[in-house]
């Protein structure tokens, strides 16, 4: 099974391709991209070992030069210090305003890489190789690039859209389980913020996606990034519509702040912590279904996903602490807190309104369970 | 005399405003980028003596609230660590998507505040109130931002339009006459580039604009943006008709890269003795006009303008590793080293086929005069 889909941007359209065995096919893939037969890798040191020297053959046997950089993996290496040195390098590559770059690995990779190839002579083309469920489904669709600064996550970056992204389903089949998990809950994410069809669908094929069924894969992947190109078509700059992406990221990037986005807690696990949160503070406000938390939080348990503050490890900071961490986020506009809220399954909106009194009380109610 | 100058870019646009005594406006020429009634000011350290506390004071008795970060002077800071610092800064201070920020100063601050507004949160607004003449002719207009890397000039960076340009030319009465000389540079290479006509006005009234004429100094400045505002109409991005801009700047850079961006060369003094040569070459290589080199030279002596590379106190690197340094530039493309020569005078092109030996007779001519 092969899907295509694309994002229509006038200039900036480019389309997104997903099927099993896809990096193989790379050197034809970009070849409409390449003004010189040579290309600039950014990965990092975890998916080095596993796809950098398979990529480079086939680049290599196809007459195209590569060269590459490896980081250290992980959220916390998305940071000022590995932009410079992936600028840097790319400067040393002589890199020059019709290369090409290319972004292989996981979201912080995408959004790193991205980042340096937006601002590298201001602006080089790059194309995304996202080898995480997170990253096929998230962040390598739909131009948002940058790092995070100590004072909140993806506070410094820019729009640049990629040309290309090309989806290898078989690249799952490396991932840690709890990875895997994590990035599911990015796709629960789509059914529950615009399509409850999606989200039943979900209901039903869940398992199978997560034992590694391909055809379920692809499906899964291909109606996430179509929610998501929809989406981004609408609004690319997210000025309205875009935001409604961020159901449960209000809640799920002041818990990764909190956690110092470690190995405690994965942006994923976040987002599902974050989902399940605003369906109950909807419904404890009033504006959202009754029967929708418990649903939501019954399909994640089902799927093995985090759902509560209790599911991290550790201790964590008072609710007025985490609240305050909200306030660091990009959300807040003209001075009011702004939060994605579900009225139900496949409906969303977006709301400046919530009372402090009962944000306190929802984290309280769950911070006190978890003691 | 006043003068307001429109740049024309869609959903970008926006005025540039020209006038003596402009700034004690600015409260109401911002009013309608204000969502709330605050700003924050990147300046530099110099320009924070001369202005800072004239600015707030206006601005805090319109009822705007201030907050101002210096940073030290000179295109040295103009680097990853001031970027770093302002960018943080930015967020210490809590700025928000719809917050403005205000550049107020030189190229330097112009540059790294723009591109700090560009990144911070993937994109805030700012304005720029230019302090010198080559920020108010060149760099406070056209929405290039950046910063230098050891490996060259303005290799880092975006295109972000400013909301506003607010060009007070009573600033210049603060300027040493060498920085003024220096800007005077880049007005002139808007004669040479595309108007023969400017070259012709400036000829006749260059003195008068040396010497403080108000009315000459609005009418030049008018002329260098609007000259720049249609060349950045056509070409945002710096396809090809935007490169025209950049007569001059191959060997500029070059030598501005050589001396260290120090104050042996100021970035307007790299132009002119950039713009001498290519009149120069182009004139070595059958392609420019004869009589044309003689003609700049005389109208940059007659200014007090540097024109030769023997102008520049100290020693030089030799003409290999100047030519080494011009590979360096942005201006390379395809592998490709570009250069933006004149037929004549308001005549210029871009040609990538400047014999490397013609280019080595050249530089080896003037750096042996200078022994």
């Amino acid at each position: 099974m092969t899907q295509a889909v694309s994002l229509d941007l006038g200039s900036r359209s480019y389309r997104i391709e997903i099927e099993a065995g896809l990096i193989s096919s790379t050197p034809k893939l970009i070849a409409p991209f390449l003004r010189r037969q040579r290309v600039y890798i950014l990965t990092d040191e975890v998916v080095e070992a596993l796809y950098v020297d398979d990529l480079s053959s086939i680049l290599v046997e196809a007459g195209i030069e590569v060269a590459y950089l490896a980081l250290p993996s992980g959220e916390a290496e998305k940071n000022w210090s590995n932009l410079i040195r992936s600028v840097e390098w790319l400067l040393d590559q002589q890199v020059e305003r019709n290369d090409l770059v290319i972004a292989l690995g996981g979201g912080v990779i995408g959004d790193l890489a991205g980042f340096a190839a937006a601002i590298l002579r201001r602006g080089v083309n790059y194309i995304q190789i996202p080898t995480t469920l997170l990253a096929q489904v998230d962040s390598s669709v739909g131009g948002k690039t940058g790092i995070n600064s100590t004072q909140g996550k993806n506070l410094i970056g820019a729009f640049h859209q990629p040309s290309l992204v090309l989806i290898d389903v078989d690249t799952l089949d490396s991932l840690p389980e709890r990875q895997l998990l994590a990035g599911y809950g990015e796709v629960a994410k789509y059914g529950l913020l615009g399509d409850e069809e999606f989200f039943w669908w979900l209901e039903e094929n869940g398992p199978a996606f997560a034992s590694g069924d391909e055809d379920a894969r692809i499906r899964a992947i291909e109606w996430s990034v179509t929610t998501k190109a929809q989406v981004v078509e609408e609004d690319e700059r997210e000025g309205d519509r875009r935001v409604l992406l961020n159901l449960g990221h209000t809640f799920g990037h002041a818990l990764e702040t909190a956690t110092g986005y470690s190995s405690r807690l994965l942006h994923g696990e976040g987002v599902t912590i974050g989902c399940a949160l605003a369906f109950e503070l909807s419904a404890r406000l009033g504006l959202g279904n009754r029967e929708a938390p418990q649903r939501v939080r019954r399909h994640f348990d089902r799927m093995g996903l985090k759902s509560r503050l209790s599911d991290i490890p550790g201790d964590l900071p008072s609710a007025e602490t985490l609240i305050s961490l909200m306030w660091q986020d990009k959300k807040v506009v003209d001075g009011r807190l702004r939060f994605v809220l579900p009225h139900g399954i496949g409906a969303t909106f977006v709301t400046d309104e919530v009372p402090q009194a009962e944000l306190m009380g929802l984290l309280n109610d769950h911070l006190g369970a978890k003691l």
